[in-house]
C-alpha cells in the first residue's frame, strides 16, 4: 500500500536470511548509500535478522541500478518511477534517480512476510510510478507542539507509503514554531518556549530529504497571526499589547502599512534561505475582517484605493506579498481564499473547499491540490477519505469538464492533522493507518478503489508501521493503562474496540468560548482510535449474515461470540469505572454496550428461530437503541447501527424487504 | 518500590491537577532545576495534565527545601535521604541536597494514583534513606552494542528504583565500545563501526548525573579482550593478526612487557579524564591462562620473578595496574579474581561468586560488592533475585560473623545484564521488572522480604516504568507479531504468557562451539519474558485451593477458566504455527499446554466430587506431565508443575498428605 500500477505476480520466492547483500550498479552517491542504510535497518527490524548494510556478494540478493542522481532540491516534477521485478534468485530494483529507488525499497519491505520457510519475498514484477506528483500530510504544531522525534517518525510512516510533502503548519494564532534570527520576539514571546531552531530545521529537512520528502513551510498570514503580535504588535490591525493567553479576538495584520511589508521581506528572505524547498506556503485562510473594519485608517485606505471588500484587500495584500515571496526565488501557495485574478498565475491554490473549488482555478490556470476530505481531525472513517478524488468526475463542473492541460494544473492533494486535539501522544492515532488510504488514493491508479481490499491492506500497513516507531497502537494501551490505574484493563479494551470519537467539528461549542490549549487530553475519547475497526467488522457480519438470508449458522455463531463479550462486559468493567474521574464519564456508554448486544441476542434468537419478534418487543428495542446511539463522553457506540439492522430485521421477511 | 524505610500512612489526600506548582525554599542551583524539571515531565505524562515546569503560587502543592548542593562528582558516601511528608493541603520534601531530592520525587511520581475525584497522592509521611550506598545495573554493551537510547530509558528506569550505579561494561572480546583519541585503532578496529563517541558519552554522563547515577567504566582486562589486538596485537600473549570474527581462541594480553603498561597507563589516562567517577573498573575476571602457558618468553620471566602460578602473574600484572589507576586518580575495583593479599586495601572487589567471597575479602579489609545471584541474564524469578542479601546471615562463614567495621565494607551489590542473548529490542525486558526487585533489596531495610507484597508492587512499577519509554512489555508484542505476521495474536499470547527461557548459562552447548554474535534473537526465547507472571499467579491458585483443602469453589471456578483457556489454545493456534518457521519449534509446546491443561481439569473433577482419581490414569498422567516439563525450543512450560500439585492432589487425601 498503495497498489502500485502494475503488478504481475510470479512463480518462486526469494529467501530473505543472513545472507542478504545488496549490489548497486550505475550510478552511486550518497544519498543513495543513506537510502540503503536506512532500508537495511528497517529491513533488520521487520526481520529481527541483523542484517550490514555494506555487503558485497557475487550473487547479491537485491541489485540497484540508478541513471542519476536526484536534484539538489527536490523538484514536484521529479521522476520518482521504479521497476522491481523479484524471482527465486534475486530482486532487482531500477529507476532513473535515487527516489525511484526510495519508493521501491519501500514497496520491497511491504512484501517480506514470514513464512514456513522463513522470510521471504514473493516472486512478482511491478511497475510504478505515482498518479500525483504532490501527495502531502500537513502537520499542524501551532496549536499543540509536537517535537522533533514525534515528526521524524511520522516522515518515516509517510516515507513508507510513498508520501513527499510534509507541510508544516509552523505559525498560527496559538504559535509560532521557528527561531528567527531577524525577529526574535516571534518565537521568544511567541512560542512559550516551544518552538525549533535553525540548526534543528536543517537536520530535520535532511532527514526529510534521506526519505524523499519535501518540506513546505506555512506561516499563515494576514490572518491566524496572534502569535505574531505578541512580540510584534505593530504588525497588527489593532495597537497591543497581545498576550499569548487568547483573548478571544482574531487580530490579523494591518496590509495598510509600509512597515508590514518591509517586516515581511525580511521575514520572508531569512525563512526563504532555511526552507529549500521551492514553494512557501502563506496561509491566508479564514481572515476575519473584524479589525480591519474597525479600523478607521485602514478603511480610508480601502476607500481610496477603491477597494470595495475586505476580499479586495486580501487580494491587494497577497499581491504584495507574491511580489515578496518571488523576490525570493519561491512559488507562493496559500488556500481557497488567495485565489483572486489579479493574483498571477505562478501560484499554487490548496483547496479546503472541494473539488468544484480546485477545478475552477485550474481553468483560470492555477495550480493547485485537494485538502478538502482530507481533513484527518474530522475523525471520518479511512474508506470516506479514501472515496474522495482530486479529480472527482462525478460532479458537473468539477474535473470532469477539464481539458487534459488544466487536468495537468490539480498536482495532487494533502492530508490536514489540525492539532487542536492532538499532543504527541495521540496524534500518531489521529494520522496512522488512516493516512496510508489517503496516500494510495494519490498515488496509486484512480480505479484502485476496492474498499474490502483497502481495509485488508491498511490492517497489514498498520503492523508494519509500529516498526518505524510510530505509536498509533501502543500510545492507546498506555492512555488506558493512565485512566485505569490498574494492570488488567482487558474489559476495558472491549469498550474502548466500539466506540468512535464525535465527528467534524462537533467536538467543541463555540458558545462554551475559545478552546483552551493546555487543557489535558487523557480523555477516552483522546485516547481510542478514530475508527472503529471492530464494529465495522461486526457490521460486516451483519451484512453477510442478511446476505445469506438469515441463515448462515456460521455468522451467527461469530455475531453471538461478540454479542455475549458486549452484554457481559459492563459488569467486569462496573467498578473500575466508578473508581476513577477519568472513566466515569464512560459510565452510561459501557452500560449501553450491554444494553444494546443483549438486543441484538435477543434478534438473533428470533431470527435463528425463523419467527417474527413481537412488535411491541421490537418498538421498545428500536426506541431503546435511538438512546443508546446518542452521543456520550463526546463518543458514539458503534455497533448500534448493525444491531439495529438486526432488530429491524427480527420482524420477519414481510416487515423487513 | 522500593520500600521506603519508614512509611507512616496519613488522613485525607493531595490533588493533583492542573494547578500543581512547586516552590523550592532554600538551597537552589541549576541541578535542582533541571531535576524539577525532569520531574515534571514525568508527572505530565503520568497524568496527561501538562503541566509548566516553573510555577509560582501563594499555595504551592509542593515545597522543596534543600540545604546544601551537590558534591562536583557523585561520591559513594554522599547523603541520599530524604523527607517527604504529603497531607490534604501540601507536599513537603526536604533532604540535605538535591541527590534526596531525586529520590523524594521519584517515591512521590510513585503515590500518585487514579480515585473517583481525579489524580491524588494519599497523606503520608515517609523517612527513606538507602541501606547501601552502591547500587548498581551493571549492562554489557560488547556482546552486543546497545544505543544512547536504549541506555538512557535504563537510566530513568534506574533513577525510579533508586539505582545509583550504572557499571558500564564497555569492552570485551566482541567489542571495544569507546572512542579513543590516543589509541584510535581500539574503537575502529575493535568495534565493526558500533562505539560512543566521547562527546556522546560526555553528555550520558551529564544524562545519568542528572538521575543521580554515577556511570562507572569497565575495560575488562587481561582477559576478555580480544577485541584490543586486532588494532594493537602487540598487547596480545601471542603475535597476532587477530580479527573480529571470533578465532575460537582466547586471547589475553601480556603482563610481561613494559609496553603494555606504558599504553595502558596513556590509555588509562585518557579515561580517567572521560569519565569523572573516582572508580574504575579493570574487570580481571576469568583469565584463561593457555596464551601465558604456550610463551617461552612469559614463561621465562614468571620464573625470573619466582611466580608459581598464572594467579600469580595476574596479580603482578594488577600490581602494576593499580599503581596506574592511582596515579590517576582513580581507585580500581576487580571481579573477585583480582583478590590478593599483594594488592593494596584501597582496591574495590566485585564478587560473583558469592556472600563468602565478600566477606573474606571485607576480613582482609577490602571493599567489596555482591553481584552473584543478581545476574539478570540467568532468567531468574524476580523472587530469587530478591532472596539473595549481600550481609547473608545464614551462611557460616559469611557477614554473620563481620565486625561493624568489616560489614561498613559491604557497600551493596550490582545487578547484571550480560549481554550474549539481548539486543535493543529486548534488553528492556530483561532488566525490567526483575531489576526493581533487587534495587529493593539494596535500599529497603534488609527485613522488608515478603515477596506477595514484593510483586504487587513490581507490577505497579513495571506498568509505571513504560511512561519513560522503557519497552519491556510493548516490544514483545512487537516480536510476537513478527513472528506470527498476522495481526491476531491473541492465542499467541496465551502461549507465551505461559513459557519461561530455560535458566542459568543452559541456552548454549559449548560442544556447539563459540556463540555466534551476529546470529538473530528473534525466536520465541528472545521475546517471552524471563518469568511467567500467569504461571506463578496459576501456581498460587493452586497452594490457595491446596489449602482450602480442595473445597473452594470460587478458586477451583478461577483455575478451571484458565485450564480451559489453555486446553483449547492449541485448535486455534495451530495453523498459525505452521505458517512461520519462527513459530514451527513452539509447535510441541502449544501441544502439551492443550495436554497439560487437560490433565487439570480432569484432575479437578475428581476433587470436585472428593473422589480419588484411579492411579492408573494418575500414572500415566504424571508420565505424561514428566514429557510436559521437558525443555523444548529452549523453552520450558511453567503451568506443569502446579498441574502436577492437581494430580497427585487428585489421588485422594489418603495419598497427597
Amino acid at each position: 500500500m498503495p497498489m502500485p500500477s502494475s503488478v504481475q505476480a510470479g512463480m518462486g520466492q526469494l529467501a530473505i536470511d543472513r545472507s542478504f547483500s545488496i549490489a548497486v550498479a550505475g550510478f552511486h552517491d550518497s544519498s543513495l548509500d543513506r537510502a540503503l542504510r536506512v532500508f537495511v535497518d528497517e529491513l533488520s527490524r521487520q526481520t529481527g535478522i541483523p542484517l550490514k548494510t555494506k555487503s558485497a556478494s557475487a550473487n547479491p540478493t537485491l541489485t540497484i541500478t540508478t541513471d542519476h542522481g536526484r536534484e539538489a532540491v527536490q523538484r514536484l516534477s521529479e521522476d520518482e518511477s521504479y521497476e522491481l521485478t523479484v524471482t527465486g534468485s534475486g530482486a532487482k530494483l531500477t529507476a532513473p534517480n535515487p527516489l525511484g529507488i526510495l519508493h521501491g525499497l519501500q514497496t520491497l519491505l511491504q512484501l517480506v512476510e514470514i513464512t514456513p520457510t522463513g522470510f521471504v519475498v514473493p516472486a512478482v514484477a511491478i511497475k510504478d510510478q505515482p498518479r500525483f506528483p504532490w501527495r502531502g500530510l500537513l502537520i499542524d504544531v501551532s496549536r499543540h507542539f509536537i517535537p522533533f522525534d514525534v515528526l521524524k517518525r511520522n516522515l518515516d510512516g509517510m516515507a513508507a507509503v510513498k508520501m513527499n510533502v510534509l507541510h508544516w503548519h509552523l505559525s498560527d494564532d496559538q504559535g509560532f514554531r521557528v527561531e528567527s534570527k531577524k525577529f526574535p520576539r516571534l518565537h521568544e514571546m511567541g512560542s512559550e518556549g516551544l518552538y525549533y531552531t535553525q540548526d534543528e530545521i536543517r537536520e530535520f529537512i535532511a532527514y526529510a530529504r534521506d526519505r524523499g520528502i519535501r518540506v513546505v513551510p506555512e506561516f499563515d498570514i494576514p490572518g491566524h497571526s496572534h502569535s505574531w503580535f505578541v512580540g510584534y504588535p505593530d504588525l497588527a490591525s489593532s495597537p497591543g499589547p497581545y498576550a499569548m493567553e487568547g483573548d478571544g479576538l482574531d487580530p490579523i495584520m494591518d496590509p495598510t502599512r509600509e512597515s508590514t511589508y518591509k517586516f515581511l521581506d525580511k521575514f520572508i528572505e531569512e525563512m526563504a534561505k532555511l526552507f529549500p524547498d521551492s514553494y512557501f506556503h502563506i496561509g491566508g485562510d479564514e481572515v476575519d475582517g473584524k479589525q480591519w473594519d474597525a479600523n478607521p485608517q485602514i478603511q480610508s485606505f480601502m476607500r481610496a484605493h477603491g477597494m470595495k471588500t475586505n476580499q479586495d484587500l486580501q487580494a491587494y495584500f497577497n499581491q504584495r506579498l507574491e511580489k515578496i515571496v518571488s523576490k525570493h526565488h519561491k512559488i507562493m501557495m496559500g488556500w481557497d481564499e488567495i485565489l483572486h485574478p489579479d493574483l498571477p498565475r505562478t501560484i499554487v491554490v490548496q483547496s479546503w473547499r472541494g473539488q468544484e473549488s480546485l477545478a475552477k482555478a485550474a481553468r483560470q490556470g492555477y495550480s493547485g491540490l485537494l485538502s478538502y476530505g482530507y481533513y484527518l481531525d474530522l475523525m471520518w472513517p479511512a474508506s470516506r477519505h479514501y472515496a474522495v478524488d482530486p479529480m472527482d468526475t462525478t460532479k458537473s463542473d468539477a474535473a470532469a469538464t477539464l481539458s487534459p492541460a488544466e487536468k495537468n494544473r490539480i498536482v495532487g492533494g494533502e492530508s490536514c492533522m489540525w492539532a487542536e486535539w492532538v499532543t504527541p501522544e495521540n496524534i500518531d492515532s489521529h494520522i496512522w493507518p488512516r493516512n496510508a488510504a489517503i496516500a494510495e488514493r494519490l498515488w496509486s491508479p484512480q480505479e484502485i478503489n476496492d474498499v474490502g481490499s483497502m481495509y485488508t491492506r491498511l490492517n497489514a500497513v498498520s503492523l508494519d508501521l509500529e516498526w518505524l516507531g510510530l505509536t498509533h497502537r501502543s500510545s492507546r494501551m498506555h492512555m488506558l493503562h493512565r485512566m485505569a490505574g490498574t494492570e488488567d484493563i482487558s474489559a476495558l479494551r472491549v469498550l474502548a474496540d466500539v466506540v468512535e470519537p464525535v465527528k467534524d467539528y462537533t467536538r467543541w461549542d463555540d458558545s462554551k468560548g475559545a478552546i483552551d490549549f493546555h487543557a489535558p487530553l487523557n480523555r477516552m475519547i483522546d485516547a481510542v482510535y478514530p475508527e472503529s475497526d471492530r464494529a465495522r467488522q461486526f457490521g460486516d457480519l451483519v451484512q453477510a449474515y442478511a446476505q445469506s438470508g438469515y441463515k448462515d449458522k456460521a455468522i451467527e455463531e461469530q455475531m453471538r461470540t461478540w454479542l455475549v463479550l458486549w452484554r457481559d462486559n459492563d459488569a467486569k468493567l462496573h467498578s473500575l469505572l466508578q473508581r476513577s474521574l477519568l472513566l466515569q464519564e464512560v459510565n452510561p456508554l459501557s452500560e449501553d454496550l450491554a444494553t444494546t448486544a443483549a438486543a441484538g441476542l435477543l434478534a438473533l434468537d428470533y431470527l435463528d428461530k425463523s419467527e417474527p419478534s413481537p412488535e411491541a418487543l421490537r418498538t421498545l428495542q428500536l426506541a431503546m437503541l435511538d438512546r443508546t446511539r446518542m452521543r456520550q463522553a463526546d463518543l458514539f457506540l458503534m455497533v448500534v447501527a448493525p444491531v439495529e439492522q438486526l432488530v429491524k430485521a427480527s420482524a420477519g421477511p414481510a416487515q423487513h424487504n
